[in-house]
This record gives structure tokens, C-alpha cells and sequence, in this order.
């Protein structure tokens, strides 16, 4: 936890001082093992970031008095659509993300996607909540980006796809096109990763119609998390 | 896996037949599902990439017609250094960058790195080879990375480090300074990361004493695993 993620709700009454309680009161205790007097690095949800000096630790709650003086990280101007992949995996990658400055994550479904994945419980809100909180902690940054879930693969292309990509250029990887990704694009993105095994060629089709590049990062067929980050990074 | 790989063991005697058993008959069956005479994609250690065509499916053992007649994709022309991180974090790192096609792997200590983690039995060799294995089945490559363990900081740094970096760019993330990763390097690189939190100042002078230059990946901190890719698919 890089950044302490404060609510509205943490705050007494109508001051700048703070009640920490939850996760992340075991964390500071265990991790940053702090004093009094100590400054932590800490961020309204979606607001501004600061630091909080602590008043007192106690095992129910540790008091700060807070200062938030300067604006999070500017966006990275970057939507990513992802085909669902297994949960266990799906939670890193929606925290790996969230922690690299993305602010638009759609999940669609896709050929090669296991319909198993979709009856997940990471996909429900209370838990989105908390993998886009982790990766705002890890990532110093405190706007939560928006997650819509679209489990129909063709009304999405056709119907929302082509508004979303308006004034990005949008790409979609794809191991077997002869474009390497480019690098340091300097404009808005929209990046479309497939499944393990990637997107099938219909699919593909369908993208290219909206408008879609294909790219790929080299001959080998990567995991989807070192594709995504990967990808990301070049890009941008 | 996108790749069967083959051992010499695995050949019947001066055939080009061979005999698949162990944890990769299970996932042929289970995974690829295949028919007799159905293809499948597969490369011998260290050696070239084909195709087998499958002659029996039993329980204890497929056979395959195997024919190797091409080379495995080019080595990434990376060296990376990386600081020792958590046990179940680290079998994913090796086989990830293995995936990607690096060669030449380092794992160094850090002041911030847990002691802890260099009695996991993730070190052991037997260990070592199931993930570079799992990563050279991920990417479609045979080249199995050669992986040094180096727990002690300063002697690395002062006696192997400068010929390991020679004919290098060699590069730190450090996410403190000013100068961005650089894009599409095209030259050899050595690229250093350091554990969560970052090398300390020290270190960093160390490695800049050898040659390095510190560069990032933006403001916010990354996890371990999506800085090498990114940083990675950035640079070559």
C-alpha cells in the first residue's frame, strides 16, 4: 500500500482529521510500523492526495491529521477491453491496470472464453471495488477507473464499440499479424486483448470493421497479463 | 502449452518417434483433446521446433511422428537483473520473462528484499527448471534461460556486473528519476529492477557507478511484474 485510499467516511465531523480503521489499519501497523508524529502518504477517493501526520495509534484506529495538497496523476489516456479471463488471474490484471493510470476497463466475452468465468464472483461490484482499490493503492493515484462488463461479444462491437473508439486510435492484439505494436503512440488508445489462444478470426473481423489495427509484440505468445502490461507500455 | 517440448529421452530409440508421458500427456488429453493424426506443435530442448503427428493415444503414453524443422524465434538480446521478490511471485516473473524470450536472467539481493525469500524452495534447481519450462512452453521457444542466484549485493555488483554488462545499454527502473524509459532500444540491453519500494540509494549509486542509467516507467510505483513486461516490451 503505497497510498493510503481515504472515504469521505473516514473523516470526524467537519475536521481534516482522520479515524483509519479496516484492512488498511492492519497494514500500516504491520507494514509501515509508524509513530506518532509519523507523515503516510494519503489520497481522498477520487480526489486529491496528500500526507496525513499520525495523532495516535490504537488498536481500533489510528487518528491522522490530513493535508491534501496536489492533484493524482494525470490519466493514462488509455481504454482497455480485455476478453474475461480466469478469475484468479483476472483479479491481478484489473489491479495491475487500475495501478498503471487506466481509467476505462471493459471485459467482453469471446469465442475462446470459458463461460464458467462469467458466473465468477470477481465480477461482482464489491469486489471490483477492491481490486480497483489495491491497484490505486499500489499505483499512488485515487481515481477509480470505470468497469463496465459486457458479456455479449457482437451487440458490443456493433452497438457501443464504435463510440467508445471516437478520437482513439484502436488497436487489437494479435499474434499472427505481420504489425509489430508501435511504440510511444502520443495520442488516446483503445487497446483490445484477447483470450489465452487469442481473439478467433471472426472476431478479429469484426474489430478490424470498427476500425481496429492489428498488432503483436513478437513471434512468442505471451501470458495475458505480460501482454497487457506490456502492450500498455508501449504504447504509451 | 503452446509448445510440447521434447526431450532427447522422450525419442524411441534412433527413431524420430516419441513417447509423451508425465504432466504432459495429462494436459494433451485434457487441453488439446486431440484424434490420432491430429498435429500438434512441438520443439526439443534446446534444440529445433516442428510438428508431431499423433500415432497412439493410451493412458501411460501418446506416440508422435515427429518432424523438427525449424529454428526456435530469436533470443531477446536483454539481460535482466531482478531483485528477489515473494516466492509465488517470482515462479511467475521467470516463467513470464522466460515467455518473452529472454536468455540471460539475474537474481540479485536488495536491502529491501526479505531475507526470507532466499530459503524458498522456489530456488532450487529442480524449481527453477519447471518455470523457465513452463515459459519456454507459453512463448514457443526451446532455448532454456541460463538463471544466476546472487544474494550478495556488493561482490555482483563490483565483480561479475561489469562484464556482464559489456556491449549493453544497461539500465535501472528507478522510479525517482527524471529520464522515461527509452523505446525500441535496438541495440543489447541489461536492465536491472529493483523490489517493491525500489532499490535503496545506495544500490542505485552502485549500479550508476557501473555504468548504469536510471529510468521509469511514469509516476506511479508498479508492481514488480508489470514493470519488467512493460519496461521489457518498451525497450526492445
Amino acid at each position: 500500500m503505497n497510498l493510503i485510499i481515504l472515504s469521505k467516511d473516514d473523516f470526524i465531523e467537519d475536521t481534516s482529521r482522520v479515524n483509519i480503521q479496516d484492512h488498511r489499519l492492519e497494514h500500516i501497523i504491520k507494514v509501515n510500523k509508524p509513530s506518532v508524529g509519523d507523515e503516510l502518504r494519503v489520497g481522498l477517493i477520487n480526489g486529491d492526495i496528500g500526507s496525513g501526520r499520525i495523532r495516535s495509534i490504537e488498536k481500533n484506529g489510528i487518528e491522522m491529521d490530513v493535508v491534501l495538497d496536489r492533484k493524482p496523476p494525470a490519466p493514462l489516456q488509455l481504454t482497455l477491453i480485455f476478453a474475461m479471463v480466469r478469475p484468479r488471474v483476472f483479479k491481478r490484471v484489473l489491479t495491475q491496470v487500475t495501478a498503471m493510470g487506466i481509467k476505462k476497463v471493459i471485459v467482453i466475452n469471446s469465442y475462446r472464453v470459458e463461460k464458467s468465468f462469467w458466473k465468477s464472483p470477481v465480477l461482482e461490484e464489491a469486489n471490483l471495488n477492491k481490486y480497483l482499490i489495491r491497484g490505486l493503492e499500489q499505483g499512488q493515484d485515487t481515481i477509480v477507473p470505470e468497469v463496465l462488463i459486457r458479456p455479449l461479444f457482437k451487440p458490443f462491437v456493433e452497438d457501443e464499440l464504435p463510440d467508445i473508439i471516437k478520437g482513439t486510435l484502436p488497436f487489437v492484439a494479435h499474434p499472427y499479424t505481420s504489425e509489430p505494436c508501435p511504440y510511444n503512440i502520443g495520442r488516446p488508445v483503445t487497446l483490445a486483448v484477447g483470450p489465452e489462444g487469442g481473439f478467433i478470426q471472426y472476431e478479429v473481423d469484426k474489430l478490424i470493421e470498427c476500425g481496429f489495427s492489428t498488432v503483436h509484440l513478437g513471434e512468442r505468445t505471451l501470458h495475458v497479463e505480460s501482454a497487457i502490461s506490456g502492450l500498455i507500455s508501449r504504447l504509451m
